[in-house]
């Protein structure tokens, strides 16, 4: 589905052009043609490659969906693939923005994503001497956008390590926590699959030999990297404490099954003394004494009770009880 | 044994050929000759050897075949090693099919494996404009199917994950679920070992310096090392998951086994107390005045259940039964 | 707020200077200017913006705060970002000091952070052999005191440790130790946090190319990142620790339960042995001659007696009690 | 030992010559000597240096033994250590080769194993044109068959494996177990670090720059390289594997005690519950009515039994018993 | 405090010097000094500083002490850092050799070692042809002397590794062991940070780029890092093999746990039958013909026995007992 499709000049706002005119305008050296599809259907992408004259192998991994970040050459023109993460709930749902950047044009494709990027051409064409830099500046704001959509992630994330490590330190160990424990690892598995081979990809945008269009915005690309920086040691930090969460976890279950181990044990204590005192009065020796004593048999029953309370008084001191 | 043996001139197929004229056209410089064949006898490589000049040492690897996914270049000519992985059932298959391919030739040599590659040379033949390339294009066109079909066996170990992971969540843990889950780590292992070298080996097939004949098709061998680097982070996700899974599958045999504990106390407790009250009942003190009453014994029957009720109300409320 | 705002000439104080006047004395060529702001509001940071032509994407991290540590270059000038680490109390305190400099001035800002630097431009100005060296000399003397503020921090976190690995080794494992444990874990994790990357950093400021500015003092920043190696490795250390100390932990307490579970069963015997020989002799057969014994009831009570007496010394010998 | 020592001409056997006449040949420029001795005295060591004009650091390193595997360069003379692993029955045994490679000699000294390499010699002899290579072939030749006696002791390691994988999931769990696993991981210890150092040093024997005397050769030491790399990969893979199978196994005792717990607790309830309703019916309450019943014996018999049998189907179908 | 102060010409001792004409000698170009103190005074250090015109950064290393194993370049002059190992009967002493190495002037710093290095100088002085190197040999002789007296440490380390391991495979499991082996952890840690830093800078001694007046005697320093290299294999081979014994260890405690229980439950067996058995006969009902058999009693104590001896003969079969 197309959602726009603007040609500008000088980085100012030309007009909304047809998409069987934009080889027309690419053509122009002073142009530059920005489209933005979301989800399109084969036909589009066929339409698109042609009017843009894009490499087969990247029309096909468009076509094909789920790739890995990337940032492909190919020519003077580049490939990007930008993993989109969105939370749905505590649902991580995963999308991805795939740019075509050449000379004088920009191809947006967003794919399973719910959140747009209108923004981001609202702002740029309030910056005309920014979006002067023509294609290599929006795909900067692309990406600065992108990368920015990440922060939010990572602090629900965090959110739930931290519900989780008050499940951990404040109940008894339970199914919940452990599967909660998994759910959120699988999220953070996810989000370093995406941040981490973008950190890797941008950092190639800046330093040494960088793509040409490029070559004027390298601070900017470099501030992008260094966000991603951040996002992947935000998102270590996240998986080291929930790595340390689970073998906490682990440690108090064991803990708290010996705790109950000596608890019961403590509770059998009182329960076996008194039986063994009773077995011990209803044997049937003729020759008894304590069992014609007018008062044995409340006698046993002091006993019983005082040797309970003497063992009571003492799992209480040893924090059996 | 010969699958096939076809001469091309310009991307064109010229025609069938016998082997023993192999050396006479690999001479011609406008041909390339393509040769396939599977599980070859010792005597089929002697000749194969002879009639490509192939170095000793390349084919005493295909002899013994069992190699490490490998790309070595013997001056202009390379011997190029790519381990086959096949679903035969829930087993992991493997093969291997090994590569020479210089200026005007390409021989491949299939072994331990099922599905044969006819169809990489019918779609090749169909499109002459990129079979012109020559050797490097069927290369790729091998190396890229051999590729692609590692997608459905990295799938197929995904879906063991889920089942396990799902009877790990929602039954008791069994021994089953632990051989499963060594099973799947044996068989991540085995594609890990093929995937990680061949992801390293098509590595130098573009970028920097290349070997001669792959030198025009660095975007296709680039795209291949994408499908891989995917496909290694889909492997390096299955086998963090796996891990993630089996540390949660211990923690809930542990969890488990404290449940178990609690509640098997509980039930002792519950007949526990009712002997140790028999007990004291069956003492045979000669002044035990309940004895005498008429109504005794139900009400010692009465304060069992209501003692033993009481601690079933406990234990539920415990959450122990 | 501004702490100090001063111009200096060939390493000597020249004179305090008012806010709006700094971009007068940075035009020349023989002075540098020595701004010192702390948690600065908006508008402040932009009034300095302006005052020292800063660059937009550095004053962005500047407001936005909670960068990590970093050492950029824009243009001929730097941006570093040095994290503060303070212990308050058993509580670690993390803020930054942020660092603009260019040839003739140095722009800091402190956020977060309770302890000042005034004494560092005290023993800057005591030595104007050094200062003489300008924005680069007085950078290093910033830096060089953040990291050896970081000492103590690692020095507490090692006395931590200590008393932990005492309390394991000495009292029976509780949950105030593995808690304990992991509040200095998640400590660990922060510093490391904020020392790793500073150490990358810094290694680029001697050696090979490194940043105009600061060329001739490199003597001085291989220092401070032999000072940031030596605390890396004290906190590599740390963790280290803290990983065997867990799994100690975790045997000992494993190890304790089985200990407890084997006195346990102890005593049980010396309770379930007397038991079974009272229900012997509870038994009603009419025939049991040791029930007309006259001494029948004491010799009963002495087996009983001498079978625990054996056990109990058993059980000692075996260390089970 | 002196076991060999004769002199080549283009690649053909001239003569066994005497050890003391070694230097006059080796100044022939058309010639080379190959020398093989096995646990040297150390007067024989010091004879052979002064011969071969051997560089002392070198020569100590020899006559200490227990060297890391390594090829160093003395000027335009290799001296290269081999670590040689012998399968002893089930114990693993380690020797060395150390071969010091110059211009127009091989010098070639066994320590600590049993198989000797007079094969190879034989081997080199029957092959004139390769042997015209000089000491670099005879080096490759003898780093060939070390590596390649290497496979059968990995294999062995292998079959170990197998065995206790076996012993894992079909017994219960036993220390012999853990104690094979325990040597085994020594064993595959012992081995990667004789493997792995070996694997990086001769890396340095093709590709970049290499010693002056292996440049003819550099396929066949990138043979060996790569035969190492394959050895290295099933390395990694047993001791990935024997990580897996510990882990398996300490699940699986885990797992076991629990299933031990639940058997016991079912026995246990079959014994308690009969005995509790005995100690009813032996309690000596005055108005008991079930007592006089004439099939009132039985009949509590009975309920016993009934009791234990529900009990039992239910264990049975809950898979306790 | 001093401990030598000697001149060298040409390799050989020239005469004892007082301190304050270091300078004197330094400046003479054929000669050169050998200065070793130990645990020198801040007032010493500062002489030395003027006689040898040390760079102050180096110093203020030396004054603090506890430096990380390191070497620096300052101009053409070398400081270097080399920790010192001793075992203090199973205690680990760590104290630092510290050398100040120019042209022709070389000062050693010993601190906090029993062990001293006057053997270096006697040995160095016994090979003039080598000490004409000058203090880069010496440089070289103490690195190597300091670096062997590191294998002993190893040896002890290992020494205590294998009586752990005996403990662990022969007695039960005691917190005797878990301490050992936590200790001796600790110990591995140490001297890994000891070794580990030393080879990366030893490193540097050798190969590419040198320090100039290292220049000559490169083959001696790769020497040395060859030992370190050994030095560190063994120590990471000790801290596998730790890592492995730890984990033996918790398998073992795990099991025996394990076999605890079910000894324990069979013995509960033995007990808890005939106490059914005798709660039966211990029951009240009027028609219990067995209680009126002249041989009940006996028969009911043989069926105790038949039972107990049949469950013994059982868990015997099943090792449980």
């Amino acid at each position: 589905m197309l959602v726009n499709c603007v040609a500008y000049q000088s980085g100012v706002r030309l007009e909304d052009i047809r998409p069987q005119d934009i080889s027309d305008y690419v053509q122009r050296p002073d142009c530059f043609v920005w489209v933005a599809v979301r989800d399109p259907l084969p036909a589009e992408l066929d339409a698109l490659q042609e009017e843009f004259s894009l490499h087969e192998l990247a029309v096909e991994d468009a076509r094909h969906g789920h790739q890995r970040p990337k940032i492909e050459e190919y020519g003077k023109s580049l490939f990007v693939v930008l993993p989109i993460m969105e939370m749905n709930g505590s649902e991580l749902q995963l999308g991805e923005l795939m740019v075509f950047a050449g000379e004088n044009y920009i191809l947006s494709i967003r794919q399973h994503a719910e959140h747009g990027f209108t923004d981001v051409r609202r702002r740029a064409e309030a910056e005309p001497e920014l979006l002067r830099h023509g294609s290599a500046y929006v795909l900067y704001a692309l990406m600065d956008t992108v990368v920015d959509r990440y922060f939010p992630v990572v602090d629900a994330l965090d959110d739930e390590i931290v519900a989780i490590e008050k499940n951990v330190f404040a109940d008894v160990p339970s199914r919940a926590t452990i599967e909660a424990m998994y759910a959120l690892k699988q999220k953070l598995l996810a989000v370093k699959h995406a941040a981490g081979p973008l950190l890797e990809a941008t950092g190639k945008l800046y330093g040494g030999r960088v793509p040409q269009i490029c070559a004027g915005l390298q601070d900017y690309f470099r501030d992008v990297n260094d966000h991603l920086l951040r996002l992947n040691q935000s998102i270590d930090n996240l998986r080291d404490t929930v790595t340390t969460v689970t073998s906490v976890n682990l440690a108090l279950i064991t803990l708290q099954e010996s705790e109950v181990t000596k608890r019961l044990a403590a509770y059998a204590a009182l329960v076996a003394v008194p039986t063994m005192v009773a077995g011990l009065y209803g044997m049937n020796f003729k020759n008894m004494p304590e069992l014609s004593w007018p008062y044995g048999y409340p006698l046993a029953l002091l006993i019983m009770l005082v040797i309970d309370a003497y063992l009571f008084y003492r799992f209480r001191k040893a924090k059996w009880l």
